[in-house]
Parts: structure tokens; C-alpha cells; sequence
């Protein structure tokens, strides 16, 4: 029997990552998009220097052309994909006020179109095979407005509702569709330079009030393999000390 | 003291319309905004025929320049707004793999973009004067996504995001922004062919079962009439005997 | 045409008192229930000074033979109820690790038990006559629980599902149920105390910046002359400066 | 290192009886309560017949001193509590109109009150010691009321909510507060006989259209093996099939 197949849209340094070395060490073979596809060469290097196999594309989410394009090489070159996760951030935050057109277009292009093109594509695969899962990663902004996240709530609230239409049209047809709720800070660069700017250090941080990027993997590897007479399609996960 | 003044972007025959009608009614100089401006010319004679005050304008919701245009103009030849009733629809119904890109985002650029471009520029005149309100209209799909839903239901659960932003922000700066949530079929032409196509006939439909476009202008006329000690940002209609 | 006749159940100083004052100024009878009826004689002498008609009953809101034989009388010597608000609070905060079953109980019997008696009794005599409404006074309390809040938010979470359960069991009957959530403070002798203990002078308060009564009042006037085809079940009140 | 210790609250024959042989299977001391201890005989047999370690205790979870009871002998006969489980049903069917007061108070008992008592007293052990996890089990009527669950519920609601309070409260003291949405019929002789009632016969299912109780049990392991910097407060579970 072959490897399943596991297919991470957004594949960037920190969630992107763990997930494709969580799914690496269980014994899937992992296959990674992101704009700049070359950068993805020293996680595939991880992946295999530890027995794994990892495959990396250049793929611009945004883009119906180039999301079909890597569908369509990972089904031909490694196999039919068993689980595609939808990863693409956009987090911005202006008054809407100063919110250019071209950013609000921009952030819904990252977080709620490319997110349709992925879980499209990924269904037109699995449908007819009937079987897959179909994962998308929201935010705290995916459940409500806030201001000063005009472009980044709009973007993500439209994600969250198009994993619910997915989640009840493709249920029946055996494919898995989820929608994680990130309700923190997660531990990046990015992160942690904004709460340097804000005049914290991040070192002086307590233990374990950012969010790991491997619980984010873990909750995806749990998720996966849930049995079809219980699957979720929607949990949070924040720290023990995050206030909600 | 000058009537005060509304614009309606998206006046339609149904509920943009009934609105103009309750608006000029109650004294507005009503401005009324719509892709083919030179449609209102009826409603505009039928709003004068009754001493009320309307304007119609040509004007593409979906596109920057033509949004700001039209506020401008208002601004400068009507007087200031002080209101803005975003009113576009976008309705659509397919499965999620029979769903083009380009229908994905002619509905967001609809349902979502437009009332990010109205809502900003209505914020935009109103903050400096400290003043007015900037109300949306949603749908069901605004609070859920279901199956064959997933463009209209991405795009109004992002204008939904939007209005709580937005509400969030403008609220302290003495600007009213809510969200009204239509929660069943408003007795218009087109929902009556759909019930037709369905093997009923809508006259066989029993009284008050679809909703009369006066009772969403009659909402939004409560709406505008509250003191800012007790503000609304959310309210649903839906008729007496929908189920939900 | 005999005049219509609301109860009102928990009529307090504030908020019951400010919707008898609309709803007798509006042309109804009103008739109010409060733990110890006596205290009510202020305000029906208030209400027969501007012209009205008000009648006050001694009830306790959490016994089901009190709230009986309230409603009995009421139907008997006034009239057919046309209207009934409920509008019983019950806000406490305490840690959880210090709140009795006392308090947990007794929390619940005013916001949810109570709600129940008022809700169902005035169901029995409005769904053989095909008409009526019956509203209930949430809270922000009613959305979502909170640290500190454990009996009052499960008291006012139970409240808000009652009147889910009630609006679709009764809307198809030509029952109005109606949710009303006061998301702030109200201005209320109890509320000045509370800011006074945490140090600011209610006075120096910015105008509106707390709800006035009449402000709760005048939603529920709205509500009950909304027509059947554009029933709203909930909506949210609070003010301009109000975070949420 | 001593085996950790799970106190299950309202250990039934299906769910209840599930997470026992899961934290079981697992290592864990399972306790477990319920009306009648004596009935629990047959499963802690079945648990030491594979090698795990069970206690049963009668418990009426809707007594305050009931409760007190076997917390404080499983806290000083078994050991410290790691976790614990609140499992009491309460499922009802009526009309609001045909819904006694001592049902809708019975029901609250069981399914808020209940889970206060279970909750706070876990809370009030665990809190010294500065950790543990406290879960309860949800259902579909935690989200929405609906037409003939007035009572059900109004208590799965202030469950929810009680839940959604103490994880906001508990969660910077470092205990886990979870909830659990079971948004299905579960696999038990009850549902079955419904399904007969209902003129279907149960055995036509199709395959994993009825929730498992095993996987209810595994969704627990789970939230209680995450890391404390990703912790899940609500999750829900539904068959592939189910509509929602």
C-alpha cells in the first residue's frame, strides 16, 4: 500500500512547516505549495533527512491557473491526494478608513478566494473517488469583525462560511471538511516583532502563552483521522491563558 | 433646516425601491444609486407625484471610481449624507464544483467589495462631521453556509464581518452601522418564478408568507430612528410562519 | 374597540416602568407584576395622571401558581392579553468557586424558570385565540458566558433558547416571540452605585453613554407593531460608545 | 508515578460507559458516578477483566451533597482528580404548551445544575493544586432552541454557556475547561428504539450514520492529551452523513 498523499496550501516557515513534518513523520508523503516554491528546499531537506518524503511546488494560491496546475502534477507525479490543508494567512490591520481597494481585494484574494480554489479543486478530485478530507485554517477574525480588521475579518469570515457550504454539501459524499479556529498568537518572527514593537520583550514571555506550531499540526493530525460516524467540523484552540 | 439625505446603492425594484418610497416619504431628499441609473426614472416620477425629493444615479458598486463619483456628487449637489443604505444583492445558487471563479468573485465584488467601498466612503464623509449611519442589508446566508451556497454565503458572511468592523469603529465616532439580516423570500418577481419553477403557484402562497419589501424600509426607517443611547448593529425579519 | 392589554412581568423602577409609561401613553392597559405589587402604586398613579390605564399585581415571577393566577385575573377582569414582556433580571457576580446552589438556583429561577411560567402561560390563552406576542429581555450576559458570570449567563443562555425554542414553535401559530439583548448598562440607580464603587462619578459620565430605559421601551413598542410578514426574534441594544 | 485519575460524571451504558474503557485502555483510575452505583458493576468488571482499574459510586449529580460526597471519596480513597468528565443527559420532547413545571425543572437539574456542581466542585480541588481538566457533554440543543426542546434546551444552553464562563475563569489557573458538541443521534438502544418508533427499522442504516459512542470517548482522549499552549474549548462531532 502506498503512502497517503497530503497536499499544504501556504506552506510557510511556522504552521506550514509543522504540518508538513507532522504528516512527514506519520508516514505521509507530503507535498507543499507556496509563492516562492524555492524556498521550500531546506524543509524538504528536513523531511528527508529524517526518512520522510516532501515535495515542494511554486504555486500562487490566488491564481485559478497555478492552483490547477499543482493539483494536477501532484495527482499525476505522486499519487491522489487523501487530504489537502488550506494554510494562506492575510492578517492586515487598518482602520477602515485607510484600507486601500487594493488591499481589501488583495486580503480576500489570500484568505477567502484562494481557499475557494483549493477546496474546489481538492473536491473535484475527491468526489468522484469519494473519499478525502478537506482542512482550512481560520483565526480569531473568522468568527467575528473587529475594528481595525475590516479587510483581514471580511477575508476570513468568508473562508469560515465557505468551509460550512463545503462541509454540508460534501459530508455526504464521504469527504472530511474542517475549519480550525487559531484564537492566538501563534510563535513566529512575525509575532513575536510585534510584540516588540508594542514595547514587550518576547523573551519575557510566560512559558506557553504563544501557540506552539506543532499543536497546530497535532489538531490537523487528529482531526484527519477521526472516524466518518464522528468527524468535526470545527474546533478552537488557544492558549490556557488567552482571554476570549 | 435642509431635509436630511439618504443614498440607496443597489435601488432595485423591491426593497431598494420600497425604501426611496418610506425614506421620501418621511421627508428625505432620497439618492438612489444602481447600475442602470436611467431605470429610475419611474420611481423617481412616482416618489415626486407624491411631493416627495429623489435623484437617481448611474453607478457600478463594484468599482472605486464610480463609488466615489456618485458620493461626490451627492455631496456637492444634494447636501451631506446622513445615511447610507448599502442594499446589493448577489444571489446565486450552485454546487461548489459547478461554481466558476468568476462567478465566485462577481459575487464577492457584489455582496462583499461594494459594501466595503460604499461603507467606506459614507465613513469617510461622516466621520469629520461626527455624524450619520451606514446600514447593510444581509441575507440568511449571512449567518451560515450551506450546501450550494458557497459563493453567496462567503460573500455575505464577509460584508457581515465587514458591518462589525465596522460598527466596532464608527460606533464611538458617533456613527450608526448595522446589519439587517432578511431571513426568508421578499415577494418580488424573481422570487415568485423560483417558487413557480418549484411546481407552486405563488398566488396559491398564503398571506404574509413572503415578505413585503415596505417591512425592510419600514426596519430600516426604526433603525434610523433610534437615540445613539440604545443602538442597534443587528436585527432579523423573517414572515411569521418561516421556519428557522 | 376595546383598548389592548399588556402584562408586564417585572416591572422594576427602570426598564418595566419605562415600557408601562410607552405602552399606556401608546393607548394599552397595562397591567404589571411585581414581587411585592404594593410598590407599583407610584407608578400606576403616574400613569392615570397623563391619562392611562395601568393595573399592578403582587407576583412571584418564579411560582407557577402565582404566575397562574396572575394571568387568570388579568384575562378575566381586564381582558385578552395582547402582549406579554418579560423582563425579570437576576445579574450576580460571583467566581465560581464561590457561588452556591442558593445563588445558582435561585438565578435561574428568576431569568429562566421565570421566563418559562410568563412564556407558557401566555402561550396557553394566545394560541387558542391565533394571536399575540410574548417578548423577553436579554442580556449580554444571554450571548456568551464570562469569568464571573457562571449562574447569571447559564440563567440568561437558558432564558435566550426558551425563546428560540418558543419563536419556532409559535411564529406559524401567529404568536410574535421576540428576544430584545441589552448589551450595557442601563441607567439605573444600581448601576451608578456599581460605577461609584469602582471609583468614577457617575455624573461625570459622558451623556449617553448608558441606556436609558425608554430607549428599551421604545424597541419593544416597535416590535410588537412590526407586521407578520417581517417578524424580527432578536435584536441588540446598546450604546454608541459601548464596546463589544 | 501513580496513575492519573478521571471521575466520570453520569456514566451511562453508551457514552458514559465508552470514556471509562477509553481512559481505561489508556491508564488512567477510572471513577465513575451514576444514580444507581450498583448498575456499574458489569462494566468495572469488564475494565479489570482487561487489566484497567474502575470504582463506581452512587451519585445523584443533581444533589449538592451527593456530589460532594463521592468527589470528596474519589479525592481521598483513589487520588488527586486529573479530570473530570460531566456526561448527564436530559433529552426531552414536548410541546411548550404541554411542558410541566417539574419537567422543565427536572431537566434543568440534569443539565445545568448538575454540570455547576460536577464543575465547581472539580474547580474547587483542582484550582489549589494550579491544574486539571473539566469537560462536558453537549448536544445540538447547546447551540439553538428549537420547536418542542423548550426545556432540553434551555438546560443544554446553560450548560454550554456555565461551560464557556468557567473556561474563561479556569484557563489562566491552568485548567483545561472543554465542551464537547455532539450534533447526532448516538449509537444507543434509546435512538435505536426511536428510529423504530419512527416506522424505520434501525438496521437499514446505512454504516456510520449513528455516532459510535467509542468515538465521543476518543474526542476526550484527545482534548485532554493537548498541550497547554493550544488548548480547545469546543469541538463538535456529527456522522459523515448527518445534515446540519
Amino acid at each position: 500500500m502506498s503512502a497517503p498523499v497530503v497536499l499544504i496550501v501556504g506552506a510557510g516557515d511556522y504552521i506550514g512547516a509543522a504540518i508538513a513534518k507532522r504528516f512527514a513523520a506519520g508516514g505521509f508523503t507530503v507535498c507543499m505549495g507556496r509563492r516562492r516554491g524555492d524556498m521550500l528546499k531546506p524543509l524538504i531537506a528536513e523531511i528527508e533527512a529524517t526518512g520522510g518524503t516532501a515535495h515542494g511546488y511554486t504555486m500562487d494560491a490566488r491564481r485559478e491557473d497555478s492552483v490547477q496546475d499543482v493539483f494536477a502534477q501532484v495527482e499525476q507525479d505522486v499519487g491522489p491526494l487523501d487530504l489537502v490543508i488550506f494554510n494562506v494567512g492575510g492578517n492586515v490591520h487598518f482602520s477602515v478608513l485607510d484600507t486601500t481597494e487594493r488591499v481589501f481585494r488583495k486580503v480576500w484574494e489570500m484568505a477567502t478566494l484562494a481557499g475557494f480554489l483549493s477546496g474546489r479543486e481538492a473536491a473535484r478530485y475527491m468526489v468522484p473517488r469519494g473519499q478525502g478530507a478537506i482542512f482550512f485554517t481560520g483565526a480569531s477574525a473568522s468568527l467575528r469583525g473587529n475594528a481595525g480588521y475590516s479587510a483581514f475579518g471580511a477575508g476570513k469570515a468568508g473562508l469560515r462560511s465557505l468551509a460550512q457550504s463545503m462541509a454540508r454539501e460534501m459530508g455526504p459524499k464521504n469527504i472530511h471538511v474542517a475549519h480550525l479556529i487559531i484564537d492566538a498568537g501563534v510563535d513566529t518572527a512575525f509575532v513575536r516583532e510585534r510584540i516588540q514593537q508594542s514595547g514587550r520583550d518576547p523573551n519575557d514571555l510566560s512559558p506557553d502563552t504563544l501557540m506552539n506550531p506543532a499543536s497546530v499540526a497535532e489538531a490537523y493530525w487528529t482531526l484527519y483521522h477521526q472516524t466518518r460516524d464522528g468527524w468535526t467540523f470545527e474546533m478552537d484552540l488557544r492558549p490556557y491563558a488567552e482571554s476570549f
